[in-house]
């Protein structure tokens, strides 16, 4: 093998290098312990799963996902998310008759992304399913998670911004009529194209009172006062199921001693349409995508046969990591370098030292061209060299 | 989607539920410290890499491969192992002159299978590679750390079988002459077919002498004195040095004291074309196949364009746990249940609890069908309902 493409990775995949590992690891570990203390358990399913299963139910666009035919001639698909899958196991296995299950997961999911210098093809989400429980207490406590979550890790600015499908959905039924027209603006809020949306409200053959609904609409945001705006906004009794659902869960949301770190944003919607209640997105600071989303799915129980409620929320590992702006640490091993003659002194050093939780390369002499440059990464070199004397010691 | 498919996962593709997942969460855990405190290093690679590059490095069998193509038409492979693609980043990136490079690793990597009810398509790899030294201090490095590793597992019982390549390589060579007919024997004893292997010998014209050498070939099997018995198979000296190699591996092997956990069987091999050197594998109990293996892998730098010496083990996760055989103990969670007007003070309890460090599950009652039934999978029950009153616990 001797071409240019010997040392190249396909389009979006990355190698983690240690120092980054390390803190990745820890500051997932330290997400993963809040999960289980709020009685999350964790589970794991396959990185393949089938087209015609998973892959569908994701609701993500099909030009990012991997495909590849199996052996048998069925189309399978690298999971694009955790949350179909988790469904496919709750509906099949896990879910027992008005029980909730409390689910957690931590797993690299697939999106085949387009362009040289984008967004990674392969990422760790690390996330909960609360599946079985319709009621808002659920989504409270889904949120109530979140901010758990990203305080553990480390976290301390961030923001929560929720809202309701089911707001949406009613409000622009209400206005523009049909579903087809319903969802072209709703593609404008997906993107956040404000401007476009104005453009577009602009153009729609409405009363000015309409269109001056569609405009207030984007103004919903803040605390519990937009609830009453958002009312104002509805025409009839429809639609406010919704608002009184947002009420019950700022309220829950206090109780929780989270309200800080959550506003309201009506116009928020998601390009996964499997979202049914009430759902959010989480921002940190110096990212510019969300570092986490979450929400009721209830219709993706549907699809796998469950007629469940079901809430939870993915984070990103590595926009969580992006928005804390860690610093990498260098390491604290220590070094025992040792001569063959004094193989088994310096064998039970290392051994020693190891049992005190002292993480120890141990090194023959021999093996290491430039002393120098090599004993310089450790915080301590223990020489253990040369016959019948005691070796010297750097630190 | 109604069809009956809906539940279906591809061929060897597997879901972990909570109570394996904790288990092997643990298990893992351990291995992956006792790989730090010798001063390994974790790196993660992607799941996904070019066949031009590490598919065809790997030495994994082409139908054993995930292939894929990606949007730019090249031939993409799930890693089928870990060794490679680390090889490819050492080579590439990490790999200083003359200074041992110590990585480590834990992740999936992904082989199809042929047929139902066989082995996983995707399982674990727990290991480490230990780059640049060409010494066999690095070879009984890697070998004590993996009892190490086994033993912070849980794992008591096992054996190391321990080969050279080199050996079995300039004995065929001496006898059969052609590296093909060569090929022939190897491929008998890498699937342990002894039986086929006599058969195939019986009908080589070859003196009776050497056929009786490649016969006692096959007892090389016991502790450093089958070291004196290879010595007598070999003619002239040449293969002198692999047992040269082996002897002091022995010595240095006890220093470590962990003599007990090894053999010899000098009729090892590997389908892995690129080991050079010392290899071994590790049986444990009840586990009909090696729950690991290793060795020296010198040709594989080779083939990313680096003349740097390397060994290094990797363990299958799947089977330490089948060898351990773990029971799966129930869960210590702890319950709150709660009713509406006694939220705040519910959620209080839960918070006091988890930050004693107890898992808890924080229920409305609301949400729950079957009380009995839900309450009874929990160490310990709390429930705060009712109006006014101190609400009962059960334990």
């Amino acid at each position: 093998m001797t071409n240019l493409f010997m040392f190249e990775k396909p389009l979006g995949m990355r190698d983690t290098f240690p120092d980054l590992y390390e803190i990745k690891d820890q500051t997932k570990k330290k997400m993963e312990q809040a999960m289980k203390l709020w009685g999350y358990r964790f589970i794991e399913t396959p990185s393949l799963e089938y087209y015609e299963t998973v892959g569908e139910a994701s609701a993500i666009l099909d030009q990012q996902l991997f495909k590849l035919l199996d052996q048998q001639g069925h189309t399978l698909v690298l999971r694009p998310d955790m949350t179909a899958p988790i469904a496919r196991v709750a509906a099949s296995k896990l879910l027992k008759e008005e029980a909730p299950l409390r689910l957690a997961y931590s797993n690299s999911v697939f999106r085949a992304q387009q362009r040289e210098g984008g967004r990674p093809a392969e990422f760790e989400q690390v996330g909960i399913e609360c599946i079985g429980d319709d009621s808002v207490s659920a989504d409270a406590e889904v949120i109530a998670l979140m901010v758990s979550v990203l305080k553990e890790a480390g976290l301390e600015h961030f923001k929560i911004s929720i809202g309701h499908i089911g707001f949406v959905q009613e409000l622009f039924t209400q206005i523009v009529g049909t579903e087809e027209r319903a969802d072209t603006l709703r593609r404008y809020l997906y993107e956040k194209n404000y401007v476009g949306y104005r453009q577009h409200v602009d153009e729609l053959a409405l009363s000015s009172i309409d269109k001056e609904r569609l405009f207030r609409f984007l103004q919903l945001r803040g605390s519990e006062d937009v609830l009453g705006e958002a009312h104002s906004l509805l025409e009839g009794g429809k639609g406010l199921g919704a608002l009184e659902q947002l009420k019950d869960l700022w309220s829950i949301l206090k109780d929780y001693e989270v309200e800080k770190y959550v506003k309201f944003d009506l116009s928020l919607v998601s390009h996964m349409s499997y979202y049914s209640g009430i759902l959010f997105e989480v921002y940190g600071e110096n990212v510019g995508f969300a570092i986490g989303n979450g929400g009721r799915y209830n219709k993706l129980l549907e699809k796998f046969g469950k007629n469940s409620g079901a809430t939870g929320f993915g984070l990103r590992l590595d926009y969580v990591l992006e928005a804390m702006q860690v610093e990498l640490s260098s390491t604290l091993q220590q070094c025992v370098l040792f001569s063959d003659e004094r193989r088994k002194e310096a064998i039970g050093l290392a051994r020693d030292l190891r049992n005190e939780g002292v993480e120890v390369v141990l090194q023959n002499w021999k093996g290491v061209g430039d002393v120098d440059e090599f004993t310089k990464g450790f915080s301590n070199v223990h020489f253990v060299v040369g016959q019948d004397r005691k070796g010297g010691e750097t630190s």
